[in-house]
């Protein structure tokens, strides 16, 4: 175990290369969990999950099951069913959220929906979801099933609330922090909290792996809001302006339109409340972004909330499951350079 | 307790009011979980959830829950939050159902989605989902988690199935008895097998339990497939045709396809894989399934499935609960009249 990366070749991307590491076997058999749970007789169940599944996602959220779970020396199984179940979570709100905004394209490839249809991937993420509790139930702890639980009812309610403030530009950098913390953190929570609870680990320890799970997801949340739209950098890359043109109210957006003039106001007004896009718009929204700090102080603000999820592993002893959960916090910021 | 009806009045409607009178007191307390549980800061989920909660649904689930657990003497309070999360299970499948099958109108009233939203249903339906799972963390019986979230899986799974043979004439009675016992049957099987495991009743009698809620299920699904066109009576009602126009090949199609010449075969090929319907097209499918009996066959299926259900009760010694259950099931036949 232990991995050594010599300083000069850190970047975002080995930045998560220790905790790769140290969860590969793990790892091997969530993703064989995942592929036989997601199996069915219905043929296009698999089919679905397997285009999201095997689309490249990091798998984030499950690796936090298992290297919380190290972290707190638990030497069971229940791990690898769990975090197999924290990833049926996220791809049943990825196939219902796709619907919701009605996307085209996720992760680079068309969205499921575009493939079989909105009511495939409705009905597939109730499949997702249903097999996602009965793994839970398998592992038999109460406490895990309350945790997981109660997030699955926190994510529906962000999603709604995110649909209820959708295209109002009165949305408050409070009122978005709440959506992010519900449909985004509450599952990084659940995923680092039940690690702890599986391995009998004090009330603080729990606590505090809940501490680093919720932070960092809002940290995580935010950089993809800014990432949406090129990032700091003044270069775009591809995949930019998804949240744009779906008329999403997030961070950037809230603090220009804050910072803005009359005439700035009304440009967000017009492209996100009333959806009256031109070309050219993006490039204008950015260009704005710039002129007002915008992107780099949401950047600034997931590094507030990242250095919270830092300190919140302060009372677990230095181990190489600590460095690497720590490592995840600075892949995820350093993921916007 | 216990009602007396004068023979000479018996009807559909009071054959139910045995059962409805048994469970009054529990009933109320389901209503109030019901309430108390779609609550949310979010105020688009109350809205949502009672606007399809309050629109006079039978509750016929969540009672048998109950029933059953009186039948088989549970003297605790887990039946209630059971029944609740039972019926918060159908009312999310209903709002994903709705979505699925592009319905306007539901028990009479405009369909969520027509009034919200495509989007705002299947999140609340997901809401409703999670909070049913809590419910049942609550009541902590991991063998009720077991039966109620294996039944969550196998209901997306017939979801999927049925819309995998959407359209297809092919299907066979036998593919459409896979369907309606995954989509309908499992959820009253499960909702009948909890009362007797939270009443710590030996193998046998949740199993009789569980195969009384399941050939209920389909002989109630049945009966809803003679329904929807007008049933046995020559006169036709209300809400009429909705499977037809929605193009589901159920029972009485199966039946009438079959035994048709080959004209009636290009007919139902026309309106219901091709979707190509003309006016007088939904009076054409009647006469035709009455020149082949095929809805007198459909309700004679739903009573082979109804003597199951209620053979399956025999192993129980006489009483008010097991009379009122054996109700049920004419109840649910006899709707059809």
């Amino acid at each position: 175990m232990g991995v050594v990366i010599p300083l000069e070749e850190i970047t975002p991307e080995n930045r998560i290369e220790a905790l790769s590491a140290l969860v590969t076997e793990d790892m091997d058999r969530v993703n064989q969990t995942i592929l036989s749970r997601a199996a069915s007789h219905v043929t296009m169940i698999p089919d679905i999950a397997n285009h999201l599944i095997s689309s490249g996602g990091k798998r984030l959220r499950p690796m936090l099951t298992l290297a919380t779970a190290g972290l707190c020396a638990y030497r069971g199984g229940g791990h690898i069913k769990l975090a197999a179940a924290v990833e049926f979570m996220h791809t049943a709100t990825l196939l219902h959220d796709d619907v919701v905004d009605e996307s085209d394209m996720r992760r680079g490839k068309l969205a499921a929906r575009m493939l079989w249809g909105n009511e495939a991937s409705v009905l597939v993420g109730d499949f997702l979801l249903g097999q996602a509790f009965k793994m839970m139930v398998e592992v038999g702890s109460l406490s895990c099933l309350d945790v997981l639980s109660s997030a699955a009812v926190v994510i529906a309610e962000g999603e709604v609330l995110q649909l209820s403030a959708a295209n109002d530009m009165q949305t408050s950098e409070d009122d978005y922090l709440a959506v992010i913390r519900a449909k985004t953190a509450a599952l990084f929570g659940a995923a680092c909290e039940v690690g702890p609870i599986l391995g009998q680990r004090p009330k603080a320890e729990i606590a505090a792996c809940r501490g680093y799970g919720v932070n960092l997801g809002i940290a995580f949340q935010l950089i993809d809001d800014a990432l949406d739209y090129g990032g700091t950098s003044a270069k775009l890359g591809k995949n930019i302006g998804d949240d744009f043109r779906e008329g999403k109210i997030t961070l950037p957006v809230v603090l220009s339109f804050r910072r803005g003039s009359e005439k700035e106001r009304e440009f967000w007004r017009r492209t996100l409340e009333r959806g009256e896009m031109a070309d050219g718009d993006l490039e204008a929204a950015i260009a704005t972004m710039h002129a007002h700090r915008a992107l780099e102080d949401t950047v600034e603000r997931a590094r507030h909330y990242g250095a919270m999820a830092r300190d919140a592993l302060e009372l677990f002893p230095a181990s190489e499951w600590k460095a690497a959960l720590i490592d995840v916090v600075d892949f995820c910021i350093d993921r916007v350079h």
